[in-house]
C-alpha cells in the first residue's frame, strides 16, 4: 500500500491540508482562571478606562509641574502640604498654585495636580510645608486614565492563547468570565493485534501500549483533550466502526500502536473507503518517522502514526501538533525559531541524506556557559531512548549530515 | 520599615533560603495520565524485562545469522520457509538451520533465529524458498528481551518530572498507577485598600486586581495549584488571621496587590511577628523587582511580592517558580541556559546599573533567520507592556548597560 504514495516533504504534506483547514472547534465560555492556556474565541475589548483615574506610580507628593520648575538642592521650591491622598478614594479638594498632597504608589492624583514628586527628593521644612529638591514635568510618575487600556482598544486579539499577564488584562478590565475556543478533542485509537493494557501482563508475544500514552501526554502538553479509544484487533470492520464513532466525538483523530505491515494495511485500507478526499500523504521524508499517514475523511483530520515510540512522536510534533494549537500550520520564522529555541553544539559527525529532515535525540550537557547536544544512541523503537533525552536536534533538508562542533537547533522534549 | 534592609542580590536572597528548603509537599498516587507534569514521588524500578521477548524491528524474515553470511544480490544465500510469526502470538516450533519465518515489524523471533533480513534484501524464489542477498550478524534488526529496560532498572527517578514520552515507558513496564508529589498548594493573599474583584466595577481612586489573577495563572504554568483568599484590606489583625489561615492551607503563600507603602508595611509587620525566622530578605538587586520580600514562617515560605505587574512577574520567576517546580533553587548552567533559551539581538542601547540584574520586556521580531529582541517601552505598572510583551530578556549583573546589536538570552513569557 505504502509503495504506491511518493513521501512527502514536511512542507508538502501540510500544503495537502490547506484546503481542509482550520480544524473546525468549538467555542465555551470559561471562569477567568480557566482561560489560561486556551485560545480567544473572539477579540476582547476594553469598555471603560483602566486605570479610570491619573495614579501615582511611586511615593511622594502629588503636585502641580510648574509650581517644582528650578528646583535644586541648593533652592528646593517650598510647597504647603494641604492634604493626603487615601488609598482607594477619590480625594475630596483640588490642588492649587504651591500646595501639595502626600500621595503613595497607586493613589489617585487629586484635582489640579499633574505630577508627584518621589519622596526621595523632597525635605521636610515642618509638619505644613516640604522643600522639593528636583523639578518634575507635567505628567511625571503618574499613569494617566486610559493608559493601560482605553475605552473600545482591543485588548486581546481573537486566537491569541491567554498567558498569565494576560489573565490580569482581562481582571483589570473587568472580564470574569472568557470566551475561549475549546480544547481540541483529539480521539485516540490504538491498532494492533500485538498490544495489551498497561495494566494487562503481556503474554509471549505480546507488548504493553506505549505510543497511545505518549501520545495522549502529548496531546494534553499542547492544549488537547486526549479520549482513548483503547485497543481494537487489526480487523477492517472493527477498526472502521471506531474510527467512525471517534470521528463523530473529536475534532481530530490519531491512529497509534501497532508496528506491523497488518496495522498499517487495516488503517489504509479503512482511511480511503470511509469518505473523501481520504488518503493526503503516506509517507514523509523525515527520519525517524517516515511510515505515517495523514487524511481528512468526514471533516476531520486523521494520523496515522509510526509504530516506533520516536517516529511516533517526531510525526506528532510536526503535522498533529500545530492543529491542536491552532487549527492550522503556519509557516512563520519566529515560531520554529521559538519551537527549536536553544543552540547547541553537536557532539558527533551524524550523517543524513540529501532531502530528509532529520530530528537526533540528544542529551544537552553545559560546560563553561557552552551548550552541547550529545546525541542518545539506540533504535528508534526503544521508548528508553526518548526517556534518556533531554531534546531533540534538527538537521535540515538541506545537510547531508553535520560535523562535531556544528551548531543545531533543538527543542525540548 | 524597607529601610533597615539591604537589597540582596538573588544569589544571596536564594541563600539566605537555604536553610529552610525544601518546600514541604505532599504525595499522592493518581492514574498514568494524570501524572504528566508531575515529579515522581519516589524512583520507578521496572519489574520485568521490556520487551519480555526478542522483538523484530522491521519486516521480514526470521533467521539464523550464519545462514546468511557471504550472501550477494550474485550469489543469494537460499532459505526454506517453515512459519510465519502471528502478530501478538508466540512461534510455536523452531528455526533450523537454512531455514526462516516471515516476520512483521514487532514480531517475536522464533526460537533458534538470531537476526532478521529486511525484505528489501530477499527475492522470493517460490512459496518456500527465498534467496537473501545481503548477510546480517547476530541480533541485527532485532530489540533483544530486556533491551529497552530490564528487570529492576530504574525506569525514572524520584524527583523527575513526567513528560509524554515518560508515560510511555511507565505504560511500557505496567504501571498504570503513579505515585507524585502533589502540585504545590499555593495561597494567594490580595491586599491593597484600592483593589476591587475583577467583578466589580472600581469607583474612583479603586482599581481591579490584576496581579492575583496573573500571579494565579503563573503558579498554575509552573505546576501549582493556585488558592485565591480574596482582598483584604490593608489592616494588621485582617491581614494576620488571612495568613494564618492561608499557612495553614497551603504550602507557600503569596502576598499580592497593592502597591502602596501601607500594603507593604502592614505585610512586613505581619511577617515579623508571626513566627521564625520571619522576613529573609526585604528588596533585591533586580529591576523591576526590587520591592520584595522573602520570609519562611510556621514551616512555609511566604513571598511579599511588588504592586507593579512586570515587577511581581519577574520576582515569582526567580523566587516563587523554582519551589513550586522542585521545592528548592538549583544553581544549575543547564537549568538557567533552558529558561532563557533564547538569544536574540537586542535592537536599542539599554542602561542598567553595575550589580543589578535587568530584565527587559521585549517583543521578537526574526529577519532574514535572525532573532532580534525589540524592547517594549512603557511603565512597569502597566499590565499592558506585559501583554504587548513576548518575553523577557536579561541583562546579567556584571554588566553597565547594552548596546543595540548585542546578543542577550531570552525567556518567553
Amino acid at each position: 500500500m505504502a509503495e504506491l504514495f511518493k513521501a512527502l516533504t514536511v512542507e508538502e504534506a501540510r500544503l495537502a491540508f490547506v484546503g481542509y483547514l482550520p480544524v473546525k472547534k468549538q467555542a465555551e465560555t470559561v471562569p477567568l482562571l480557566e482561560s489560561l492556556g486556551c485560545r480567544l474565541a473572539a477579540e476582547v475589548r476594553a469598555a471603560e478606562d483602566v486605570p479610570g483615574f491619573d495614579r501615582s506610580t511611586v511615593d511622594g507628593y502629588a503636585v502641580r509641574a510648574r509650581d517644582t520648575y528650578g528646583a535644586t538642592e541648593g533652592l528646593p521650591a517650598y510647597v504647603d502640604i494641604c492634604g493626603e491622598v487615601l488609598m482607594g478614594q477619590a480625594p475630596i479638594g483640588k490642588i492649587g498654585t504651591g500646595q501639595a498632597w502626600r500621595i503613595a504608589t497607586g493613589g489617585m492624583l487629586p484635582g489640579g495636580a499633574d505630577a508627584v514628586v518621589m519622596v526621595e527628593y523632597t525635605e521636610v521644612l515642618d509638619e505644613s510645608v516640604i522643600g522639593i529638591t528636583r523639578p518634575v514635568a507635567p505628567g511625571e510618575n503618574v499613569v494617566r486614565r486610559g493608559e493601560d487600556i482605553s475605552t473600545d482598544e482591543v485588548a486581546l486579539p481573537a486566537g491569541h492563547r491567554v498567558r498569565p499577564q494576560d489573565l490580569g488584562m482581562l481582571s483589570s478590565i473587568g472580564i470574569s468570565r472568557v470566551e475561549v475556543v475549546s480544547p481540541c478533542k483529539v480521539g485516540i485509537i490504538s491498532s494492533g493485534d500485538e498490544l495489551v493494557e498497561p495494566s494487562e501482563f503481556p503474554s509471549p508475544g505480546k507488548v504493553r501500549d506505549i505510543n497511545s500514552y505518549t501520545l495522549a501526554g502529548a496531546v494534553t502538553a499542547c492544549g488537547g483533550k486526549p479520549y482513548m479509544y483503547g485497543i481494537i484487533r487489526d480487523e477492517y470492520n472493527e477498526f472502521k466502526n471506531t474510527l467512525e464513532r471517534a470521528l463523530e466525538e473529536n475534532d481530530l483523530i490519531l491512529l497509534s500502536g501497532g508496528s506491523s505491515v497488518g496495522t498499517r494495511d487495516v488503517a489504509a485500507r479503512v482511511l480511503e473507503s470511509i469518505g473523501q478526499p481520504g488518503i493526503l500523504f503516506h509517507g514523509l521524508s523525515i527520519k525517524p518517522g517516515k511510515p505515517a499517514i495523514g487524511a481528512f475523511v468526514k471533516n476531520r483530520p486523521v494520523f496515522g502514526l509510526p509504530g516506533h515510540p520516536t517516529s511516533a512522536m517526531v510525526v506528532f510534533d510536526l503535522m498533529v501538533a500545530p492543529l491542536i494549537r491552532s487549527g492550522e500550520y503556519t509557516n512563520s520564522e519566529k515560531d520554529s525559531l521559538i519551537e527549536y529555541p536553544l543552540l547547541a553544539e553537536i557532539t558527533r559527525n551524524l550523517h543524513s541524506a540529501a532531502g530528509r529532515e532529520d530530528f537526533i535525540r540528544v542529551r544537552l550537557v553545559t560546560r563553561d556557559g557552552r551548550l552541547f547536544a550529545d546525541p542518545v544512541l539506540g533504535k528508534s523503537g526503544l521508548i528508553n531512548t526518548m526517556v534518556k533525552a533531554d531534546g531533540l536536534a534538527h538537521i535540515p533538508a538541506g545537510k547531508e549530515g553535520v560535523e562535531a562542533g556544528e551548531l543545531l537547533r533543538v527543542k525540548l522534549i
